[in-house]
């Protein structure tokens, strides 16, 4: 089986991440201070939707593997492994902002070969295969295409938060910062998506886990991308990442982080 | 006539606004590179949403003042003006983020009188008139209330960017922001209606214009919030502007802001 004949399994997964999930966003908001009450809704959904997709999971193809941030690994050997992340955004979740995400990647012999965001309440899905990837939610379906841009002075980039950087890394941050146009906070996965469809041009991060990545970088690569860590290799087992849109911005970039 | 009359009157002003702005939402990334096309999409869509709204209000209103963005003022003497910003959160608009919102104001003798934000991707419209607020959108309408928060160390605070806040400007919000569970920046209008919804508990702001903030004061007061200035007067002129769901809050906030 080619890993692209698995994508309406995503769907089905995204679905039942998503009625899993659904009942805690923004009713947590009313009792969200977890010191006060010992109640945390946003893991409370973490945990309720990951264990949805373990049970999908292993019950349709026995055989995958399944490498998830609420409940560890199994088999991880297998040729395929699912890499789970139920709510990416964590802190946009218990805010009640719908720039949250679930994200559902698929490793095929370690390779990212499969990736999917979804946002149910929004009602968005961006899929990508590596060759392709397409978006589906208001407005209808289409091909997700990242746009032209070359230069660091016309990119509009983004990252979780600067306070990420700290020291060496917040230097090398910094220049890529202070060199382009618009710069947004605190979109998580949803930033990824915005470079996969055209509207935004890069992310840079840091610290990031397997799981907060692997599901994107199928999307953007699909849409014309690139997705590496800061020194140009394979950003799937996360830490210090650049997402572009277009391959020559991606290059100035990792000029900028090198210094 | 009282302004809550007049409710209905917005739904009609959001719709003409949504109207003109989508086409351009989105549609927008792909040749949003100003300085390399010359075509500003977020201008587009924001002249063209305050010149609908402004020609409804003098087909239905002509006695009513209009005070916008986009086309400057008319008719500041009467007893009704209406506040509009048709994009409010542009930088999230050419970014292709769903958390930009229209803001129709209603200064009735001067006094913020009645509110909205709508947001036409997310199908989202919080409203107020400064005695209830009211939410419609996905899940259904519903009345908007803020959350309890009475301290620092519990809330949930959000502001445009801190690169806004300079001097002895900078020291004040960061003496809060150092003091809250969790910051968010870049949601513009969408924070202020999460801190009315009970999601988030307060927003602090500096360089507000009046358009930026009037629409939302009836909204977060109808939800039994505050919204003053930094010293606890109007901040129906914009400025220096706190919104807090909970008084106790707002008291703590106006205290860490004075230093």
């Amino acid at each position: 089986m080619t890993p692209s004949a698995l994508l309406p399994f995503l769907d089905r997964l995204a679905d039942a991440a998503s009625e899993s999930i659904m009942p805690h966003f923004r009713a947590a908001g009313r009792v969200d201070n977890k010191a006060a009450t010992g109640f945390d809704p946003v893991t409370a959904g973490d945990r309720a939707a990951e264990a949805a997709m373990r049970a999908l999971i292993n019950e349709v193809h026995p055989a995958h593997g399944i490498m998830g941030e609420e409940f560890g690994n199994e088999r991880l050997d297998a040729e395929k492994v699912w890499v789970l992340d139920p709510i990416d955004g964590t802190r946009a979740f218990i805010s009640g902002l719908p720039v949250w995400g679930t994200l559902i990647g698929l490793l095929d012999d370690g390779r990212p070969a499969l990736g999917m965001m979804a946002q149910p309440f929004t009602g968005e899905r961006f899929s990508g295969d590596g060759g392709s990837a397409r978006y589906t939610g208001p407005g209808g379906p289409r091909p997700l295409a990242t746009r032209p841009c070359a230069a660091l002075a016309d990119a509009v980039i983004s990252t979780t938060t600067p306070a990420l950087f700290k020291g060496a890394e917040r230097d090398a941050y910094l220049r890529v910062e202070e060199q382009v146009r618009l710069v947004r906070y605190g979109y998580d996965c949803y930033a990824y998506c915005m470079v996969a469809a055209g509207f935004m041009d890069a992310v840079v991060e840091t610290g990031l886990q397997a799981y907060d990545i692997v599901a994107l970088i199928p999307v953007i690569e699909g849409a014309g991308g690139r997705v590496t860590n800061w020194e140009g290799g394979s950003a799937a087992g996360g830490g210090r990442v650049v997402a572009s849109g277009d391959a020559r911005l991606h290059e100035r970039i990792l000029e900028a982080l090198a210094g």
